[in-house]
């Protein structure tokens, strides 16, 4: 049953020029951009938590969305209506993954070997549907936040019977990823933080966190589940203090519990700037230390202090992005997931598909801009010409590890007046501009 | 000649119930709080620039200062009288200790070497006067920041010649901070950092910059300078992004170039706030890391986006702050420093006098609430049956690393609803109250 | 049938050397402070909506309240088990006050005739109640948010039905909280102000909420309603702008549209500060603009970028604004509502007393402490003193509108060097927590 | 003497393929866009403050700013090097107005009066080249903030000889604005505003401020002076508040002190982020109240406290600014001041041509995109759709004042379900992304 039925089988590419609503205007997606299709480089992915599950609640009020799948009553029969709005969603968009978390797709029973059997009755359906429309799953992972029981959260919850809970909740998700060929698993630490430190053992909730991981790590090794695990950095919301504040802090984290050869980061640009950095800086950072591995594309509004999750359309950003990732080599096994919800304003059904093209848009120019700088090396070669000084003189022999406090000393006691060059920042403010416009 | 006219020869603690503004009203300096005194717990210091050069200018005024030192106009004379102005404030306040950075305590010559005699000079009488009045240097320090030659970073500057001038620079303060018999030397990375990345090669600047901590290290050693290192986070300001981010990130960064060994953190309760944390947070993350090393005592304003380093005068903060070092074990060889300016319009004399009584009555109480608070157990027993789960039964074998996600799966599936305990903020927020007024 | 099993019918005030947590430890209703009882200066006030119909959730997860009178299925006997939990909980803590929305007290019926059905039924239930426990309405408000029919406002609607729905909603309200004697009525812009300009009308929008108050105007004259209308700022969430950001804002549009005669402030602590505002400011400014006329006592977290609402534990805060509040003569009719929620992870009924006893405690010594500075003239005569020079000469003549730029040229020309005095800031500091520790 | 050597006489619109970095590529000042040239519609103006008496310096460091005229080494003689580099910047950049405060062209002398005899002389020699060049005067100031004397404010101040200070400075720099054709007069509050309300009359500083507003305009009127009064909004910094929080504080002060009539604003981009709002935000208050003067062009760093004051190169924000200007008529009297400063590491001569030339682009491309936005109708033909239903029925009765409360209930009873439609702002995002790159 058809449920987008005034949108078209496919969303179709008509160019800049193109005034229709329903149709992209930058996203092509068999359009070569230096080698690889848009389609290759952008990986997109539906989240399946805010297209087919949102409803548009907020704090200060109930659900707006209209939903034509939301006729079913019983809970599975709901699942299943939302697993085939999903797929005629992503078919007519054009977008070839998809990202869930265990509680999106199937209802919670009255014991958790009954919701364990909801998930199995689901994933086969979802199976089928993978198999007949060539979609992909690009993560899966566990929601360990919504249900009561993880109040105080989940692995670094005082009750080592929630500790249980989730494990057990992980390694079903685990497993049904494994099932449905994930292609990376997610920990969001959704919880995994404290509320005040007047009433927690911060230490021995890290440990515990850590703990978990190994057990995850593990379990992947035992049924040869071979995605690549993320973790995903967020600072604040749902508690006062998550602990997987920034890409810098889980970074640090996984080097103390000895995980970081285990695990890449997910970077989502609205917790970066929750976090107090730009979505390039925690790109950027993790991709020097060779952890960039996946990327929650929304953006957020900098002038609210919570996690508005909406479309990215900011073309600043997507070139930026997809600057970091051009330069990571791409994301693969990773991918561009719109951890994103259309506005509660933006109720219908339709708004969907224009805020996905708006997001997949944004996206495609941005990868144009983004790959016609780095042709161009006008960034590139700056940078270089900055830091040549540190390829031969004294330079050379500071990086190569010759020289130390006393023969620096000699250097500078015996240099003349230092001369320093502009930075040059609004310059090259302008040339992005430039591109922007005219790529 | 007495440059503090009006001020008695020692401020005098003289209780509660005077109405001296020149007295303490809760610093007691030889007072026992649990086996130590008062002063041997806070370990309070002056901070130089603040107290002796600070002259009260920000971005939109000049200096409004009243400092009857100024009258010198020969720069090594007014550096001289400066010094004998801080041993004078420091001996009628009763702290034992001052920090300072090299330029804060004598200016720069035409050369790196005129410099480097200026400081050898004032040097000289600074240890005299440190003899005479028993005072004691807290840390020494490099200012990096100031110099328009630093205007891109120091360590992390593009130019290798900056790099070099710097760390002959460190190389200089950490001599005499030896000299003076410094019990720590600090970095605070001034302008280590970036202003946008389109024109940064930040890997590069992050492996000069500990590049420069090693040969630092190396330097020590060769010296044989027995001083803690200590690094200060600041996330932002004066650069956008600064390195130093927060006390995970300074961490991570000391964990992945093998520095960790060799620093702790210097933690700033302003510095706490514009990184998004609370000051107990960062002091805790670096307790629990065992990196907490020393304490820059101010405040912040919370509504306010710029460091504005206010004498720390809320005693919730000097409370939980006192708290967490009480758990440390206390800080020595660190200690407090006031790393707090007057306000610009607190411009006589005496406000520095105001000011630290202000700050260290603040910190008194803070110890004494804190210490009750320990004493009593109230929240640190609370803590431990929170939980209580983790020391035996299913918890306990999670801590062990007796069980794995299977193990976990089947205790899940056969235990029953479970029940979580209230975290009682709202309880355990008004048993602090309860201290803090009747401590 | 009583729900709150196991705490004392009366909570008492024990002082504060008890241990016992259901004691006041600071509110003594009985113990005059300054001619009037602490239960006459604070008219404390329990929110309905938080306390009776609060369940913990948030934007990740379920409610996880325990609330005994959840187990009623239908809506109206839930309704009418709530009311009765809210009686029996005000009685047991001494409140004497209550505040509601329309749609917290009684459930939406299938038609806008039987809501108000709905709601007549709870009324007569309520008013019963009120008669026998002598409590009393502090004020009454329509919840013009909550349903989708106003997901783009209510009032500021682009949908004229909804401004009619939400016209009929308030006129209903309005007469029940007349029906119930309440003494002020409040307008809390819930979705009143926009998500982006791009889709936005803001004249019109801005114009129609002027008509909708100028028709409440009218209406309660024309009715007989006598109480006080109030307005309560929030500056951003749930929209990404409120029409009522700030007091400033508020007082601007009153005055704009004619309506400054008719309405007073509801002045909220979170609100300001998500404003950019200390809770103390946004009280100064409404009190001197004449504008104060009741507060909604909570607290923020200023690290947070959303509405918390937490219980108010921070004497500094409760301080403050006890010393604006009695510097405004108290806020009668109006009072201290706690618009505040216990967290989430305080989940168990007993949580409900232990915050709202912390608040009460808090205001109570904040009037203490206010009442002892005031009493004093510590503050006050410090800033008589520091104004003085506008009492005589040419400051007199300024205030008194003898001078223009000439004389004052002629003045300026003719002075001498001109001379400062130190603001005190860190002096007065100490001052305070002189007073907060020993009051 | 030329001072910008190896800049050309004049900067010219090369167009976008242009690669010369001293050219324009989108503002060509004879090109015409709706019935005006670009030169008309932009009417930029250089700050003099910035650039040139800006030096770098920071709160961390000294000035870095290399300028060439900064050889002389006598105050008037520097004076007037700056004002001759000052008309060869503006000549070779062809921007045709500036905006100076009283201390930028002079340096105050022993005296007031001989400080106004400084200032004589050089308005002098400005006058000179203005007559010479064609270069006109957008406003002028006084700066009321630099000198110590002002470290508690000006009008505001609780000195009233500083009060009569600032009158006399105010006269005369009134005059000197007159003498020079200025087209407008600012006032920026400095420091009105206050750093505590612990020792702060916030209601006799306001006053008082109003008084000296009504003494200008009062002075105005008897020298006939005809320019347009501007006040300029910022929230916070210097002060930690000051009076003039924003445009809705700014109108409601003015009103209430029956200013209104007599002032308009002067709308700054970062001051606008650092109160909370858009800068669209801004200037669509300003514009719907009839308020919008005059723009200081600038951005600020949204994840940054304090105001950076960034040469503007974000082209969504140019657009949406130049939106609400063409919609307001235009900005004249008043134009678009650069209140920027490039960054201290761009501290080379020529970076004060890059980053005009950054911000004309921006400015040009943005007024480009407004003007083909406004020319489709496409976001005011969505708007007006969007509230149709106050234009008859119902609504229109509203807006008429035909109905109150009890008419709307009669409606709304009888009324059925009410249908709301998408507020699209995905949709609306992209249409504007569209613009930005297509226009
Ligand atoms: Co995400
Ligand atoms: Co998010
Ligand atoms: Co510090
Ligand atoms: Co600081
Ligand atoms: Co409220
Ligand atoms: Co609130
Ligand atoms: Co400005
Ligand atoms: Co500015």
């Amino acid at each position: 049953m058809e449920v987008f039925k005034n949108v078209p089988q496919t969303i179709k590419y008509e160019g800049k020029d193109s005034d229709n609503p329903l149709a992209f205007k930058y996203y092509n997606p068999e359009e070569k951009v230096g080698g690889k299709t848009m389609e290759e480089h952008l990986r997109f992915s539906v989240a399946y938590w805010h297209t087919l599950t949102g409803d548009g609640s907020d704090p200060f009020g109930m659900g707006t969305m209209l939903r034509p799948w939301d006729t079913a009553t019983d809970p599975m029969e709901l699942a299943k209506a939302r697993v085939r709005a999903a797929f005629e969603f992503m078919s007519k968009l054009g977008v070839k993954y998809f990202c869930f978390h265990d509680r999106d797709i199937a209802p919670e029973g009255r014991t958790l070997a009954e919701t364990n059997k909801n998930l199995d009755e689901i994933v086969s359906l979802i199976k089928e549907l993978m198999d007949e429309t060539g979609i992909k799953l690009l993560w899966g992972t566990a929601n360990l936040f919504s249900n009561p029981r993880f109040v105080h959260g989940a692995a670094t919850s005082p009750n080592a019977d929630v500790f249980a809970y989730a494990a057990a909740q992980v390694k079903k998700a685990m497993e049904i990823t494994k099932e449905l060929g994930g292609e990376n698993y997610v920990f969001w630490g959704g919880r995994e933080g404290y509320e005040t430190l007047l009433n927690t053992d911060m230490e021995l909730e890290q440990e515990n966190f850590a703990r978990f991981l190994h057990m995850a790590v593990d379990y992947a090794r035992e049924i040869g589940f071979e995605g690549q695990f993320l973790i995903e950095p967020k600072p604040k919301e749902p508690t006062k203090h998550q602990y997987d504040f920034d890409a810098a802090t889980v970074i640090s984290f996984l080097k103390k519990y000895d995980l970081d050869k285990h695990f890449k980061l997910n970077i989502e640009a609205n917790h970066a700037t929750l976090a107090g950095h730009t979505f390039q800086h925690e790109l950027h950072v993790s991709r020097i230390n060779g952890m960039l591995g996946s990327v929650d594309a929304n953006q957020g509004d900098l002038l609210l202090g919570w996690d508005t999750d909406q479309f990215p359309t900011n073309i600043y950003e997507t070139t930026l992005a997809m600057y970091e990732i051009l330069k990571n080599g791409g994301l693969e096994p990773g991918g561009l997931n719109f951890d994103a919800k259309v506005r509660r304003a933006s109720f219908e059904p339709v708004d969907l598909f224009y805020a996905h093209i708006a997001g997949m848009d944004a996206f495609a120019r941005g990868l144009k801009v983004a790959h016609k700088l780095l042709e161009s090396g006008e960034l590139e070669d700056f940078i270089s010409e900055r830091y040549k000084s540190y390829r031969n003189g004294i330079g050379e022999k500071i990086v190569k590890g010759e020289v130390g406090f006393k023969e620096l000393e000699d250097y500078a006691l015996n240099n003349g007046k230092i001369t320093n060059v502009s930075g040059r920042q609004e310059l090259l403010e302008s040339i992005v501009n430039k591109y922007i416009i005219e790529a």
